[in-house]
């Protein structure tokens, strides 16, 4: 059994919106299956200089438009949010809660997060937002809401967030196949040709 | 016979290189032809608050090694550059210079051009070693050495950029379809597609 890899995601990445629609499918045809890592962003950003697209001169403009239409070649819903980007905590930390009892069904609720900002223009950053996805996805809201402000879950958060940093990731979505980094939803063909060829 | 499609791109761009040894054989395939425009992207990095890649902590690492596997992808010969980037004001004047007379056979300098620098690791911000290839391309040396310092061809090359600057150009690569933006070479494949079926 080939061994899992590594999804790491901000879920105010648009790209790692699109992203996560496809990794695990992709990943299943190679026989394998995928962890999914929510990661804050804003820290690292610091780190790197980056500025979120959306305020970039230009940049902002075309990506708004990148955004959508790769989207629509791809199928997948897509609204940019009235408010774009927006703090990522809540989300990541519910997400972070699901993935103790159980990592498969915790993805739902990281895809139901990702639909509800990023399709149904729903403000994740509040965490009564989250706990009622988290309700449609099946989990107790007020177990959700008393999760995301539980210390074992920001620990665990702050964790993630640490490996993240030491595995240099610094963008979303990044990819690691094997050791092998790949970052943007605009690598998955490479990320799939990687695990098909064992690399180039 | 549809219109031509425009190929930007910046002589120290190394996703521009991977891109200038693909573009013309996809467009070809849709029956287009491509205009190529070498343009200068550190006065639109100001715009747009860029830094070079390579300087960029993290991101910089990452991306050269990004580049060198999308290059062997590719099958193209690439090495980063020791100088990197360098200042391309005789590089994209030259091949204004020889678009002139023929702007097909000027592709055929750029292309050598971008080979010298990521294939070879010459310092092409040098105009005597854009001479060089110049006339390794078949034009006269003395006659390239003289037009780089033309004031029509710094003209050209000035109402090329203003052009670029009007079409919202910010990164290279960057193509225009139809009046669609594409920014980077891992939008290629959505250029074909976009001649392929007019857009989605």
């Amino acid at each position: 059994m080939p061994a899992a890899i590594d999804f790491y995601f901000d879920f105010s990445s648009p790209y790692g919106y699109l992203a996560s629609t496809r990794i695990d499918a992709i990943a299943a045809k190679h026989g394998r299956s995928v962890n999914w890592h929510p990661v804050l962003l804003g820290a690292v950003f610091r780190i790197t200089g980056s500025t979120p697209l959306a305020s970039i001169p230009l940049k902002g403009e075309y990506s708004a438009r990148d955004m959508a239409r790769c989207a629509r070649l791809l199928g997948v819903p897509f609204k940019l949010p009235s408010k774009f980007p927006l703090p990522t905590q809540a989300a990541a930390r519910l997400t972070v809660w699901a993935q103790q009892p159980d990592p498969v069904h915790a993805k739902h609720l990281a895809a139901a997060l990702y639909r509800a900002y990023f399709a149904e223009d729903r403000d994740i950053s509040n965490p009564e937002v989250c706990a009622d996805v988290a309700r449609a996805c099946g989990y107790d809201r007020a177990l959700a809401l008393a999760g995301l402000n539980d210390q074992s879950v920001k620990d665990r958060l702050k964790a993630e967030m640490d490996e993240a940093v030491a595995r240099k990731v610094f963008g979303s979505p990044y990819f690691i196949v094997d050791g092998e980094p790949f970052w943007g939803a605009d690598r998955l063909d490479q990320v799939e040709r990687w695990m098909a060829t064992g690399g180039w």
